[in-house]
């Protein structure tokens, strides 16, 4: 008999049919036992006595049976197949589990981080957990989607380096066949490469940070979703980044309505047109607002992004806003000066309900200037040499931006740690396990 | 005036436009200059005076200009423009280039491996090179088209480890935070560990092989498509991996059948039924079609396989044939043996006109016998404790299979290195420069 997916249980009133799936919960009433069965599609209700009343919860089953219409009031509204429920015939154990370390039958699982994270490839059968990784896939085609529309093609770029590029000393480095070489810190210098290429390029790559701190919002391997965008002017950037990043939010909500309703998250308010301002513009509106005054300051700070994002929700009815022109010592060297006002830079944020999910800039497309911009924050030229290549043969103007993954899947659903939107996060105390718990694992 | 892209030129005779592009060639005959512009949409004549004849190839313009009809004997039917040319009002150099170390200008790019890649940033401007990275996109997106038709949501897994698992000894260390981490040869235990949470999961990861030979088949750094399945027995396998490798070659067709064409590339032949057999199998026909008998070798060579293709090719019109059943011996730790005759494994390649592009099983989903296997191979089950966690708390019979995305692209375009496949690949001697020249180059 073929496998029926439990969403379509509802349709097959009367039929027998065969289903495969995990136990969530089993209750036993006397001789008749309930079992609530999911797979990939759903939850469904089964009715079974003895052989049902032994399944214990994540074994692997297969059950056949008949699926009958549930009494009115038996209804169950909450979820998909409320309306039926399946008498089980015959009950086979593909595979069974240990007991369960902690309660899975929860509608949330409420443990502590460790806890989610040691027994990771248990936690993220829960289905509230199993919900932020729609959402990330969502993002996902929602950016691939967005960025087709504005032309790009899809690349995939290295992750081994020969020199630790970008600055900055957090980077890791590897044994490469003898040669020390570096995971790059983001595809940034890779996808310029490819602008007199292919002109319009997007790439979804890993971007590893050695960190030395252990934060809320930062992890070791992250993921970044990147585009990169050539014969354009500093205008021409910003729409685009707001279209994409836009619409990849649109796309997410649209995808996944119900994982929002369940997160308890608000509808999205997405303008035709997205409030921008410049860094000092900002910090004059967070000093009328708060009194604070930080409109010397060279950067917004995570208070001065949530209250520029509460002044967008407010005034301009968006849970985005385009913050522009950061200082340009700020900034990574590739990043454009403004040439009207050189300190600060055509660069920009975009910030979602109190968070900056996106960065980016016009770059500098000049050899010279290039290789002056690295000589200026104390770097080699000679470690560019591939990358400055591509800047003497001719480089128009052109700019990108950069999202970054796990942030706003954590952003999307109001998570607390950037680690429970990471499948398997990698930080600085753990691969998998806490390096300090390892060495008591390999003893048992 | 708003940029105007040159595929759009043939619907805009009589109007004035701007273009935006590379300069290709320039021809001078007297007074009156051809450019042939390039953007990323196509290529387009111009005709102008002096500012013209001065470009240089690879310099980056705007033009200005009215788009003209070319008279009937002068059209070229060879690009999508050739019905008109741009007469240049306005020339601007948005950025010049260095004059080229090689000819660009023309149908192919006739250049040693070396020199390729030396001049990465140049060579990939080439029309037949940016070619290649068009069919690869199409690649990536038909696998994940295909992926989702199967139900699998895309997933997006670690690539540092703790343990340099999957056996084997060519892995990349890594310096992580003081402890000695590794780069992942590939998604595979990470996606597995996946089936109970999503069931169905895709993922295209990087994967990291310290191979310490140079061939024209492998990368120290490539790009995995992979898919994994819950639920699944071995014909559902097979039907899956035939459905997704199909399907993707037959959007790459549908999406660039110029780029084929250009290649000499010969129409697909996919039949509805695409021929299996088992290893065993192929070598007996492999004997009776040449008289070299390899019926009692471990497993197909590459002349085997270019042998099989004929066969199927010949017989069957097909250029896709599934050959399973290798020894288990000859397969990584996780593949589940052949219950009827365990010295052969539920295992399979997808061959496509003479190599595997594909290779996959029915995994080994019993902890215990897993917890053997692994001990089996010599390898210590506490390197694996996070996997080993999947399969205590119940996993149901699953497999998957994995693509090398730039295996398939060289094979489809039948290039001779699967280097020319890749944007910018790493190899034993290279990472960008080769090691041996990068001395000569940090000191110009």
């Amino acid at each position: 008999m073929e496998r029926t997916l439990i969403c379509e249980t509802p349709k097959k009133v009367g039929k027998k049919i065969k289903i495969n799936g995990f136990v969530h919960v089993v209750r036993a009433h006397g001789k008749i036992a309930f079992a609530d069965i999911t797979d990939r599609s759903g939850i469904l209700q089964v009715v079974g006595e003895e052989d049902l009343a032994d399944l214990r919860p994540q074994y692997a089953v297969e059950i056949e049976g008949v699926v009958q219409a549930r009494p009115e009031k038996m209804i169950n509204d909450k979820i998909k197949t409320g309306t039926v429920e399946l008498t089980a015939e015959k009950v086979i154990v593909l595979a069974k589990s240990d007991e369960m370390p902690f309660d899975m039958g929860g509608e949330t699982l409420n443990l502590e981080l460790p806890t989610l994270l040691d027994f990771r490839t248990l936690t993220l059968r829960h289905q509230k957990i199993k919900e932020i990784f729609k959402v990330q896939a969502a993002v996902l085609a929602g950016f691939r989607n967005a960025s087709e529309d504005i032309g790009c093609t899809e690349v995939t770029v290295p992750t081994i380096s020969a020199s630790a590029t970008e600055g900055g000393a957090e980077v890791f480095s590897v044994d490469y066949y003898g040669h020390k070489a570096f995971m790059t810190q983001s595809p940034q210098l890779y996808k310029q490469m490819m602008v007199p290429s292919l002109e319009r390029v997007y790439t979804i790559a890993k971007a590893y940070r050695a960190e030395p701190s252990v934060t809320t919002r930062h992890l070791s391997e992250a993921t970044q979703m990147d585009c990169e965008l050539g014969f354009v002017e500093f205008d021409e950037l910003l729409d685009a980044l707001e279209f994409v990043g836009g619409k990849t939010l649109k796309y997410v909500e649209e995808k996944c309505g119900k994982i929002f309703k369940d997160y308890g998250v608000s509808e999205l308010k997405i303008p035709a047109k997205i409030p921008r301002l410049t860094m000092r513009e900002a910090q004059v509106i967070i000093k009328d607002r708060t009194g604070v005054d930080h409109t010397k300051e060279k950067d917004l700070d995570p208070e001065d992004e949530k209250e520029i994002c509460k002044w967008a929700l407010e005034e301009k009815e968006s849970d985005l806003v385009t913050v522009t022109h950061y200082p340009t010592k700020k900034r990574a060297f590739y990043t454009k000066p403004d040439p009207e006002d050189p300190e600060f830079s055509l660069s920009y944020d975009l910030l979602f309900r109190g968070l900056e999910i996106l960065s980016g800039s016009q770059r500098v497309n000049d050899h010279e200037e290039l290789v002056s911009a690295i000589k200026d924050r104390g770097m080699d030229p000679a470690n560019f040499t591939m990358y400055l290549q591509t800047f003497k043969y001719g480089m128009p103007p052109e700019g990108g931006f950069s999202f970054g993954l796990e942030r706003i899947t954590m952003k999307l659903l109001n998570l607390g740690n950037v680690r429970e939107a990471s499948l398997f996060p990698r930080d600085m105390e753990r691969v998998d396990f806490r390096f300090s718990q390892k060495e008591d694992l390999s003893s048992k």
